[in-house]
């Protein structure tokens, strides 16, 4: 730039002032957070350790390598990979086929549904934000249950939808308190969320409780966002009622997916069922369809294997492949669940509520016999450091003095993991 | 309920009100809509026709099944299918392995990537909406081109972004007319959106056009988002140059996948690649991976073969295959792009601006001279009533009086369908 450039820029009274580079992002961005996240990137790494790291935070199956998915699956994606005619875009909410099988596996005569009420999503986190955004406006509330899955506040956050935490029980395996869940409400109150079973307490809810959880929704004309993820995965003689087979009134909006009873939780292929046979939620169901069209649905691959994993041939060899993979995998969680509840229920300082279903347990801290130990975070933060054992804090599921331990690991994996708790706990008392 | 029930229930003057079911959806899903669903669903099936549908509307190169994915990503995802290695969670925005290939195939000396400039979304359309939601506002507005894919608008006014629409100019290639963009901007203008090669287009840019156009977004200090989705796919001596090779000041966010260059539209997997020499977008870069959280993005099993597909080992057989895929599968595209054109530039009603790269060309109505048609809409409706060929109406891009033909079917069908748009137009003069 020469010398007189600068003085005719300077001497020109018109000329705008440069403009500088700002760009700030969203305010929607800012709302966006993982409390997950918020609560273990405070946790220091361990310096080097002569421990193996075991880490039993994850909700994932799949992460140890000794559960796999089942070779039925495994089957449908070879083939409908090399047949190349799964590749092409199908509808927004999911492939008629994929829609049809949902439909008759998980619809019955008590809780009908037709390939209509099922939307397909990216995973059922995907689900969940359909199932939230279409129904609950900025300046709702919705009831959330405490202890939680921290999506369900992640997404109604971001989305400015008021987060109202009923507390579930510890002494009375985790139902909710339905007094307490009554108070929460008030007339911006647009849903009730139940989670069973349960993400993170492994608990499994007995029909009258669920009963009562509906009569309260009936009562105050509050449909049910029902996340049963988990719905197969239970032990014992434990049973899993679905909400929507419950009630004939009140509308159920249930939430669903591949993830953890096939272990592909990365592979992202959930659902919405939407129970609804007194046309109360048409609208609804209308605008679930109009959302999942924002970013046109679930992997066509995945998804064209739906069919062989929900509605095999009765009789067939998958048929059979499955129920027999069905009954190991399950086998093997309420073993490792068995096992942890014998275990930890040794430990002096350690107060295990029973699972009943799911791959979770919530375990509470006893301070007052773990002198040494603050809380659930310095707990964890502490196990971490000297024993190389790594659980979650309860305060990601808004539930402080408890952790979570995830034990689909493999049995030898467990075993090593409590002893080392044993021993941390021993030392801390 | 016995008759003293009642009367008791009457005979309280505290006695709440019996609510009744109101359920609403929310005023989000309200704004959500498909503009292209808006237009074709007025759009009347035909009565039984005698002729064989022919449709040339969807942008999905899968659909008649004559173009089929590389063979080097059926034997990565069967091979990683079998592993059962990659059925897990990943990182929300990405595997590293992917992001890194990512990275790598598209980052070089003009315009370096690294893997924390990547975010991996579900599909394209998951990662526009993810670069949109993160960046902009309510109230903002943003640059979008006209004619457009509607995807644009229908992710902004969702959000309640505005959309301003500059035109782009037929007679120049579907250049952007420079002076209407620059009119455009006020103090609410966040971003440029630039669509090249175009969807419904078909048009390349050449470099001294896309300088304009960042020469303008420097002057008002604005990022351009740029959809590169059909990076790729240029035909004879037309060159792609990825916008932000071209400049070191302006920020590019730029948006592809693997939809369209290796035909798994399905699949839904595409990505953000923020282009930030310095470090203007660091704070929207943060935004976008906390947005990716919200539904953990694309599926794991298709990204674990991103490397193959994107970096293939250099002289290896697979490098070679992708090779020959790639040149057959665009020689295919370009013979198809050269037939349209010569074909319908001898249809008398017809004009039709050469398409240079994608997989569309738009086409205009002349309707001084096929005097029995009204406009695009029209011609559209009567040619699928008459002659069984769907193609879309430019309305449905913003852009009356064109219509836009997906050009990847055979051969054989384009002949087709040509023949009878040429009767057709004949008929209507």
């Amino acid at each position: 730039m020469s010398n007189s450039d600068i003085t005719m820029v300077e001497a020109n009274p018109q000329a705008p002032l440069q403009k500088q580079w700002n760009i700030q992002p969203s305010e929607f961005s800012k709302l966006c957070s993982n409390p997950i996240r918020k609560i273990v990137d405070n946790i220091k790494k361990p310096a080097t350790s002569s421990k193996t790291l075991i880490p039993l935070s994850l909700g994932d199956p799949t992460v140890f390598g000794n559960l796999h998915c089942p070779d039925v699956l495994v089957q449908a994606i070879v083939r409908n990979t090399r047949s190349m005619k799964h590749n092409g875009y199908i509808h927004s909410a999911g492939s008629e086929a994929a829609r049809a099988a949902i439909a008759q596996r998980y619809g019955n005569a008590r809780a009908p549904l037709t390939m209509d009420d099922i939307i397909i999503a990216s995973g059922c986190s995907g689900a969940i934000e359909i199932a939230l955004q279409g129904l609950l406006n900025p300046g709702d509330n919705i009831l959330l249950p405490k202890p939680a899955f921290p999506l369900y506040q992640a997404i109604c956050e971001a989305h400015k939808i008021e987060c109202r935490f009923y507390n579930l029980k510890p002494e009375c395996n985790w139902e909710a308190d339905l007094d307490h869940m009554q108070s929460l409400v008030d007339e911006n109150t647009k849903a009730i969320l139940v989670n069973n079973p349960s993400n993170p307490c492994g608990s499994v809810y007995s029909m009258p409780h669920l009963q009562q959880i509906l009569a309260l929704a009936e009562l105050n004309k509050l449909p049910i966002i029902a996340d049963e993820i988990y719905g197969d995965m239970v032990f014992g003689s434990n049973v899993f009622y679905p909400m929507a087979t419950l009630t004939k009134t009140v509308p159920v909006i249930a939430v669903g997916g591949l993830a953890k009873q096939f272990l592909i939780p990365g592979w992202r292929v959930g659902w919405i069922m939407v129970h609804d046979r007194n046309d109360i939620l048409k609208d609804v169901r209308t605008a679930y369809f109009k959302l999942s069209q924002n970013i046109l649905g679930a992997n066509s691959l995945v998804q064209s294997a739906i069919p062989d994993l929900l509605t095999p041939i009765p009789g067939s060899a998958e048929e059979q492949s499955l129920a027999v993979f069905k009954q190991q995998y399950f086998a093997t969680l309420e073993g490792n669940a068995k096992f942890t509840i014998d275990t930890l229920l040794r430990i002096p300082g350690l107060e295990v509520v029973v699972p009943q279903g799911a791959m979770y347990a919530m375990v509470k801290v006893q301070t007052h016999v773990l002198t040494k130990i603050k809380d659930d975070f310095d707990f964890t933060q502490k196990l971490l450091d000297e024993e190389s054992v790594f659980v979650l804090p309860g305060q990601c599921f808004g539930m402080t003095n408890y952790f979570r331990i995830v034990f689909s690991a493999p049995h030898e994996v467990l075993e090593d993991a409590y002893t080392r708790i044993a021993q941390f706990c021993h030392r801390h008392q």
